[in-house]
């Protein structure tokens, strides 16, 4: 298939990635995560997110963002989320079926919740007819390409603990929110207070995985139960592990993500002049979101794969990926250019 | 870790399934199975199932078995299964969660099925205070090691299609199975009328990924759906397939298999007649399942890992992997006669 | 406690009801529904609703509607609803709970969906990652004591089935709409192609019980074990039938709402020139929803117990009952008037 | 119909409960429990079963027994039944459906559980692919007609609370239990450690309603919730509330259960001579299971109503009732008789 920009998981793995699963296919290791390999990059995620972080790997993002919730909320509960997050619009109910329980979504200008959004949503407290708010859930980098700052994120941990619920962050894409705001995981998130995260490796060069890090321990309390229940242990554990021990091995998980938002940056530049184009949102990490004219995107959807973000407005995403490369990007402009003359 | 008969997933990966993983890392493809990769797969599924079949890859065996019954039953409805079975014992209720609906288990003595104990359940229909038996689900090889001959199969399939309920086969070991009896896939499943399979890869030398093959067609009609939501959708859906595609090559499944269940032979005809052991299932496949006395087996704990059967009645499994090799029968045998002389 | 205006279910049973339960506790009647005078119930609902109809009796609104919604949609289907309907807002999550799958909501002016506002959410057919729209669901009268006219409905109907989808009504005020409307609850329903409702009975006079009415018979295809398994099946069911049987005997329905919606007429009339109070909805059933300052808000509530509506745009709801008396709403009045003046 | 034997629900409401339902409907009351009469029948609770009980009252049986599991458990633990208990064999797969937890289910001779038999399921603890067992569940009276003994209770309130674990009795007939005993409710369960309790009305006198009894707070801390969400919250709850209020009055559950266990006594008496014959079970509450010949049977089903019990093995159940009277017993004994000779 054509190099593109309709995903980040549409590339593959990243060699050092399946040098790390090659190497640890030798001789036998307990299955379910009892074995060295996940002792030794539990230890690993420690030194990223502090002491009294505890780590399980699960299969895909759904899967991590799904069990978050679950070991947040009972199904009489609900997280406040924006109309645009991931866990309401593109899990096809996972949360409702896994979990029972409501989303409460609000809509917001650039993917991004704040206190007084998140307000909206915080009445109802003891009484039985209304799902009671118990978490507030925000991704970061965002479903929108753009970013929390460190101090949005803190306001927005200190509204849920007032309110005695959990913060959790889709981390789908934590490593492109990390190197953008020049900061670590730690001060991203265990610093803030933080509660529980989805720590995404797919999208930034793994294979399959995604890892679950509780900073808050009582989250993780009947976690092992739960994700078994929930399909999401993996047998051969070990290979999951040692992807994310490649991962932050000399700074691969950085190396990839600075890359690709700087891919992002450098479409956004080529593209932001276009006449007929609109870039929809501030670029911040590997995405961009480009309103265009309709016959233009039926043209050039012909030659690249890319998804419709919102149909009824004209508005496309691209994404930019470990792999991508300038001679990508600028095969890509190209077309839209000669679209953009012809029509 | 030391290698040992502990479980057929304390092996790693077969170096062909690993090498297929690898050759598919080049360039970019669509997520989620939409790759020319899974369309070559799937081809390669019909003709050891037969052209009516389709197939989705799922992450691992309990996602596959719990689909499957969730493609056959409303959760007012109820799967017969031996009281052995993995779906009801090693799921940690999987099925209860995600289908919520009833398993009406019956005892069986060597873990298979037969009509006349399923009969003991279908009873109830049309009555609104009775789950209403809509499926059977065997294993085949069962969890005991022991198999099913095509014709009880076939029997448990007719009582099935009687009472117009499915049969399901949680294939994990099919491979040992098929070997075992010497037919193909297809002889033991589409040609005798199954409905739907749990075709397991892991257990016989792949990384990750369990197959669901649908032989009736109508049970696949909202499956797409239903595995996103179930939280068992790959995104980088590639690497699944071209491990079951390094599967069928050249009969790595069957080399695999026959392997596993020779070495079980061997290790069974080792300690057949150490004295104070008992053999307690007929060896049929790849496990050997052994009545030893408490001490020794602690003693043996000590030096292999495997997993107590029946505490109770002092019961051990051991199973053989793809990797096993005589030495390591040996060894495994010289220590158990060394605890057994000296106990 | 003092008679007032928080719920029509503040309301106690009516005396003809109350007789017809009396009048059938004689001898012994088969439980579950199984019994004659279900039977003859349920030949008049199909005098109202057509041959083809076929009634269910449940325990309250929020189990019919849940169950409503079960037989329409699977767990990865989904409903359209407005962001006020009752299911939403009310429930506690019973519907993510029962039948765990999402809703779909969609922001109104006014409590009632439209054609337009519904495709806003009908996309994503056949995208195995977005929930699929199966149902739209609509409250007759609205919660806002709003009514859909004929016409708007059978709009909505079409618009359904063009798309494959269900058309549910909640009608838990369905009576009161009759009445507004004029017309007879076949002209409502069943003419218009309606398949399923939520026929309430409990805020129109009667102690408990509240029908389901399919009107598109393959709905009730298993509905009998999902109302079993969902825990609103009645033992005693010769109970709520009866009172069904009342509630239609002498149109004692049509009374009841036409008095209802005539007091509401009458608290409208006498409030809606007070200057600091503003009526926010056309009052056309047995509801009146009024901004007001918040101190004489917090006053009258010392007095008379009322919900908060929208307690961030100072709306509160008042609802007139069978029972609801001209001196009632004088005195009540009476009672704001006194403190407005006052403010 | 005509009076029998079929259940102790095909009666209808004693006529100290309707009354008390008819004096309870004067003017408006809060909807939802919050009212006085609600208020005034806790205290009462209180007095029956100590300071610390609270009361929620459901539905029905199925919705109290659904939510008492709901209240011990999370979807990875278990509850252990006897395979006979009404929430394993007769509600539809409730538990599974609602709660989403396995039952471990126990063959018992009488219906019983014992010490001995729980613990052959009491294994697995702390392994996260079994199920985690949490409570145990019996029944008093059991499904069988038997009695558990207040030792008996003891034992397994002990075994219970040893492993961590809660002890709930599905009480739906514990009014026939503790007149059999000569004890109070309070002697039965409080004094003896028990956690929670289905306290059944409909089955000895009540129109619509049973009464879940937490003995122990804790598991009240997010009942309200979880009742609403599970579709068992009554909105003119003041007319459950009355119907207890009515059954403790002058001892009227006393009186009825005294009644209906007597007039068992009676049934026992005149069929345990009749040859053809066999009753199975203890006669220790208000059922009697008869073994009796097809052909019998047959013959006086076509003037009886009553349920099979064990079709294979030819038993069916005769409940009594509040209402049954000895002439009701003398009628169906000269039929039976009738029909053995002519047989």
């Amino acid at each position: 298939m054509k190099r593109g920009f309709g995903s980040d998981n549409h590339s593959g793995i990243c060699p050092e990635v399946l040098k790390a699963i090659s190497d640890a296919n030798v001789n036998h290791a307990l299955a379910y995560g009892d074995d060295e390999y996940c002792a030794r990059v539990e230890t690993i995620f420690k030194q990223y997110f502090g002491n009294q972080a505890s780590v399980f790997f699960v299969f895909n993002g759904t899967g991590a963002n799904t069990l978050c919730i679950d070991a947040m909320c009972r199904s009489h509960e609900a997280v406040v989320c924006a109309e645009s997050a991931h866990v309401n619009v593109d899990e096809c109910g996972s949360v409702q079926r896994v979990v029972s329980c409501r989303l409460l979504t609000v809509p917001t200008p650039d993917g991004k919740l704040t206190p007084e959004l998140v307000k909206t949503q915080l009445h109802g407290f003891g009484f039985e007819h209304h799902s009671q708010p118990k978490a507030i859930t925000i991704t970061q980098s965002t479903e929108l390409g753009t970013l929390y700052s460190l101090d949005e994120i803190k306001a927005l941990v200190d509204l849920a603990h007032e309110y005695n619920m959990y913060l959790h962050i889709d981390g789908a894409r934590l490593a492109n929110a990390a190197v953008a705001l020049g900061c670590s995981f730690n001060e991203m998130t265990t610093d803030l207070g933080v509660d529980v995260i989805s720590f995404g490796g797919t999208k930034n060069g793994l294979m399959i995985g995604e890892a679950i890090v509780f900073l808050n321990p009582e989250l993780a309390r009947y976690f092992k139960y739960r994700r078994k229940q929930a399909l999401q242990l993996c047998s051969k554990m070990r290979f999951l592990a040692v992807q994310f021990e490649a991962y932050f091995k000399d700074d691969l998980w950085k190396r990839n993500a600075e890359h690709s938002n700087k891919m992002a940056q450098l479409l956004y530049n080529k593209v932001k002049d276009i006449k007929s184009l609109k870039v929809m949102y501030p670029v911040q990490a590997n995405g961009v979101f480009v309103q265009l004219p309709r016959e233009i995107w039926t043209e050039l959807q012909k030659h690249y794969f890319f998804y419709d973000w919102d149909y009824d407005k004209n508005v496309v995403r691209w994404l930019c990926s470990f792999d991508t490369t300038e001679e990508d990007i600028y095969m890509f402009v190209e077309k839209i250019k000669e679209l953009t003359i012809n029509n």
